[in-house]
């Protein structure tokens, strides 16, 4: 039986898009009626998530959870949001539905290949309460983060793309050669905005794409297959 | 004073998701809290709308007019459709809600440029009912459109894109080459997909992409600029 899948979106808007158009394209299907149905609240006045946790400003939680509610009833019977950091109220949020949540940062552990040394791509927000960390460190895993320095190049690099440009080439890529100094050898895209500068940047790096990761789980968890 | 925008979709999913992400990146903004709020119901369930109307299948209208209220409770405050076959509809869903629809057909017969002389890319369904050549007609043109065997071909393509393959570059080209021969110098882009088969095959040729058009209009209509 198939379930109506709802997005607690906007964070940011063009993260959505990207994670929607993922879900439409990996979905096995032959004509508009194999898809399923996707609900989608794509609020980009969810203040931000990183400001919140890590400076105070103001509280994300009460628009998300405003969110997660008009998507249930809506109809939404399962819930995924497209931004990682956000993944740090979901305890709070899954509390106030009846519905699940599916953890993008739970899949994206279990779906880093073993025997590797990850490096982790993703805000400040999200590197400081230890999100992927804690779930790494379950599996066995010790994750290699930027120290402040590098970290300064990756922020700008979220910023352009949410500002809708192209980050700096050479910046970028000297972020990632410290993190394979450091002895990574595989990128944990954890940020939504990080596989858009990978694309647009051509990076030819190995890496786990948390967006593609939670889409495989959203189809999967509401019934359909995975185009091969 | 900002609207949030509504967008009934699913018909099919990929427009939608082409729809949103057109209208993500085409707003002037600098962070996430610029954009506006978009509410989507991808409802792929929506039977097929040719279907309907040319050969007596099953109505999507009692499911568009489910989408429509749902939207508006969600607190849509402008509704739009990425289907242009959907729009034989419009009247209908009009009177159900209180908010307006912006139309897609008219806001496209509105930017195709004066003096030039368009064909239409579109379905069956979309040809046959008139609803481009009458918005045409009202503003002058004299609009081009396939005959029956050449229309199977754009038929095909379509079939394809919705279910997910790239279409036959060669049919593709004959049509265009036809519809060039009756005299035509600009393309209508009246299917949500055929920007996509365009985009894909990359074909360079003018067109007046109604996708395009619709993103436009939609997000100065909710209060936003362009990104120049």
């Amino acid at each position: 039986m198939e379930k109506i899948l709802g997005i607690l979106g906007g964070m940011g808007p063009m993260a959505t898009a990207d994670l929607f158009t993922k879900i439409t394209a990996m979905t096995k299907a032959s004509c508009d009626n194999d898809h399923l149905r996707v609900l989608i609240d794509s609020n980009a006045k969810i203040p931000d998530r990183t400001n919140a946790i890590l400076y105070g400003g103001e509280s994300p939680l009460p628009y998300m959870l405003d969110s997660a509610l008009r998507l249930e009833s809506m109809g939404a019977q399962c819930l995924i949001m497209p931004c990682n950091t956000a993944h740090f109220y979901i305890n709070e949020l899954q509390k106030a539905v009846a519905v699940p949540f599916i953890n993008m940062i739970e899949e994206t552990a279990k779906a880093v290949p073993e025997g590797c040394r990850p490096a982790l791509l993703a805000t400040s927000g999200t590197i400081k309460t230890g999100l992927y960390s804690n779930a790494l460190k379950k599996r066995g895993f010790d994750l290699i983060v930027p120290d402040e320095s590098h970290h300064m190049l990756y922020m700008a690099a979220i910023h352009d793309i949410k500002g809708g440009r192209v980050p700096d080439r050479g910046s970028f890529l000297m972020l990632l050669k410290w993190l394979k100094q450091k002895g990574a050898d595989t990128f944990i895209l954890g940020c939504t905005e990080i596989p858009l500068a990978f694309q647009w940047l051509e990076i030819d790096e190995p890496y786990v794409d948390a967006t593609m990761v939670l889409a495989r789980s959203a189809i999967t968890f509401c019934g359909k297959e995975i185009r091969e």
